[in-house]
C-alpha cells in the first residue's frame, strides 16, 4: 500500500460537508458567488484582526459540520492550522468545541495537510468523522510577516495579497459526497529564494517536486484529472511551475490552474494574486467541492503550496523553503 | 474501534530507535547520564540559538534513525514540531532530509502529538517507518515568548526553565522495542490563566481532562501503569493536577511523576522546574525508553502537556489554553 510518498485510501473518506468564509475584497472577486459567507468588514465584529481570524475558523468549522448534517457530537477530531505564531487562530477556535484537537502547520499548504492526515485517520478506521480547517487574514499576516499596516508600504510586482478567508471540510467514513482517494506527501524543497515578497518562486520548486512524484508514483497522465490546481503560487509562481515541469518533460494542460493566480480580478490590484492558507482553502471548500458535488468535474488533484518562512529565519539570512502536499478528490459511484 | 477520544492500535507500532540531545545545564541535571549527547555549549557550533535548535532536531532525527538500524531510505515520513514561530526548527531541519514532512504543533505536547499521529499512520498501514521529533531551546524560547536574554530579568517563583533539549523516535511496523498500544486525544481546555509565568497552572486542567477521559475510556486504574508521566507541569502544575484529579475521585500513586518537576536538581535554581517541547521529549527518548527497553518498567502512560500561548494572544488579553495528549507505551511479548 505504502509507496514512498504516495498512499492510496481503500475506504476512501467522504467529504460530507464544507464551508467557506471570506472578507469583502475576496467577496468582490471572481469567486464571490461561490463562497458560503462574505464578511461585511474584515474585523468580523471583533476588536482585533487576530480575533476575527479565529472567529472565521470557528464559523467554518460550525458551518461545515452543519452542512454535513452530522451532529457536532459525532465529530471525533478537529485538525487545523494557520499562519499566525503558535497557530493561535486554530487553537483558540478549537477551544470553543468540546472536541479533541490536533494542530498542524504547513504554512499555506495546511489545507492539504489537514485533509491528507484526516483522510488517513478515517481510512485507518480510527475515527468516523473529523473536521479539517484553516484560515488566513490579510491584516494579521501582513503585520506579522511584513510591515505595519499603517505604514502603507508600496507593494512590489512579485508580491501577493494574503487572502482573508477560511475553509473547512468534514471527512466521514460514511455518507455522500466526493471522496479522497489518495495523497502524495511533499518534501521540504529549497531553491535558495530569500525575497519574502516572492513567495511564488519559493514554493514553485516544491510544487514541481510533488507533482512529478505524484505522476511517477501513480503512472497517471495529467489528462487523468479534470482539474489540477495548486494553492497560491500566483501568476509568477505558476509560470515558474510550468517551466520547471516542462524542463522535466511534464506538460500541464488547460486543466491546470492556481487558486492564487485566479483569486482576484485584474482591477483588484493584487500584483501576482492571492496567497495564504485561506486562499486555496476557501476556493476548495466552495467552488471546487461545488463542482465536484454537481459532478461537473469528477477528478481533482489539489496541491496547496506552503512557504515555510518566518521573520526570525529571514532576519538570520535564511532562504525560504517550500512544501506541497497533493490530495486527490474523486467522484466514485 | 474508535471511542470518542481514545483509540487502540491493533498492529501496535514499535519504537525501534530513539535519540536525545540536551544542553550543558540539562546534562548537569539528575538525568545527565541517560541522554545520548550533551552539547558543550548552547550554541552547538552555530551563530544563533535558533540555528542551534534546528541542528539539534537534525541530530536527533539522524541519531534515532541510526539507532533503529533502519536505513534513512526506509523512513517514509518526518513528523515534527517546535515552539518557534512557524515551527522553523522542524521545517528547516526537515529540509536536510529527502523525506516527506508533516509539521505539527501542540506546544510542549508536541512529542505526544507526533507519536500519536505517527502511530496511527503506521498502524493504519500507510507507512512502514516514520520518525517523530521535537525540540526546545532556553535561549530561543525565552527571547521569543518573554524577555530579551540580555535583560537578565528576575524570574518569578511560578516560572519554569525552558529545557534546551531534543528527542526523536523511530516508529516502525516491524522490529524490536516497546510498542505504542493506544492514545487518548486531548481537547483544548482553558481555566482562564493569563500569567505567562505560570504555565503549570494553565496546563494542569488539560492534563486532568485527558487523564480522566483516558481512565474512563479504558476502564483502567492508575495502578495498571508502572509509570504515569506528564510533560512539563512543573512543581506547582503537577500539584494542581493531583488536586484536580482528587476532586474528581482519581488518586495518582507513587507511579506518577512530571518530567518538568524532576528535570533539574534543586540547586540548579529553575523555580518550578523544566518546560518546553524538549523537556518531556528528551526524558522520553532517553530515560523512559531506556527503562522500557531494559524491561525495568513495562507500561507507561506518557502525557506531554502544552500551553497554547502566543505573545500576540497574551497582548490582546487572552487567557492561555492548555492541551494534553496521552500515549500508552507497553512491552508486549
Amino acid at each position: 500500500m505504502a509507496k514512498r510518498q504516495s498512499i492510496y485510501f481503500y475506504n476512501k473518506p467522504i467529504i460530507t460537508g464544507s464551508y467557506s468564509i471570506v472578507g469583502p475584497k475576496e467577496g468582490n472577486g471572481p469567486f464571490g458567488q461561490y463562497f458560503d459567507f462574505i464578511m461585511e468588514k474584515d474585523f468580523f465584529g471583533e476588536k482585533t484582526y487576530e480575533k476575527a481570524e479565529r472567529k472565521m475558523i470557528e464559523h467554518v468549522i460550525k458551518g461545515a459540520i452543519k452542512k454535513s448534517k452530522i451532529g457536532a457530537d459525532k465529530i471525533n477530531l478537529i485538525l487545523s492550522g494557520d499562519l499566525l505564531n503558535q497557530i493561535i487562530s486554530s487553537s483558540y477556535a478549537a477551544r470553543q468545541f468540546s472536541i479533541p484537537y490536533l494542530g498542524l502547520f504547513g504554512a499555506c499548504s495546511t489545507m492539504a495537510e489537514t485533509l491528507a492526515v484526516g483522510a488517513m485517520l478515517i481510512d485507518g478506521g480510527f475515527f468516523d468523522n473529523v473536521v479539517c480547517s484553516t484560515a488566513s487574514h490579510f491584516s494579521t499576516a501582513e503585520r506579522q510577516f511584513r510591515f505595519p499596516l499603517e505604514l502603507g508600504n508600496q507593494r512590489v510586482p512579485t508580491s501577493q495579497w494574503t487572502v482573508t478567508g477560511a475553509g473547512a471540510c468534514v471527512l466521514s467514513k460514511e455518507g455522500k459526497g466526493p471522496r479522497i482517494t489518495m495523497a502524495t506527501f511533499g518534501k521540504v524543497v529549497d531553491y535558495n529564494i530569500t525575497d519574502v515578497n516572492n513567495m511564488g518562486a519559493a514554493m514553485a520548486p516544491a510544487a514541481a517536486d510533488t507533482i512529478l512524484t505524484h505522476f511517477k508514483d501513480t503512472k497517471r497522465d495529467p489528462s487523468y484529472y479534470d482539474l489540477i490546481v495548486t494553492g497560491d503560487l500566483g501568476k509568477l509562481g505558476s509560470e515558474i511551475l510550468i517551466d520547471l515541469l516542462e524542463e522535466k518533460g511534464l506538460k500541464l494542460g488547460t486543466n491546470y490552474t492556481d487558486c492564487g493566480h485566479v483569486y482576484f480580478s485584474r482591477k483588484q490590484d493584487t500584483m501576482c494574486g492571492g496567497s495564504g492558507c485561506g486562499c486555496s482553502a476557501s476556493i476548495f471548500a466552495s467552488f471546487i467541492l461545488g463542482k465536484l458535488n454537481k459532478k461537473e468535474i469528477n477528478r481533482v488533484l489539489f496541491l496547496p503550496t506552503g512557504a515555510l518562512m518566518s521573520t526570525t529565519a529571514s532576519q538570520q539570512g535564511d532562504s525560504i523553503p517550500g512544501i506541497c502536499h497533493a490530495v486527490v478528490i474523486e467522484n466514485i459511484e
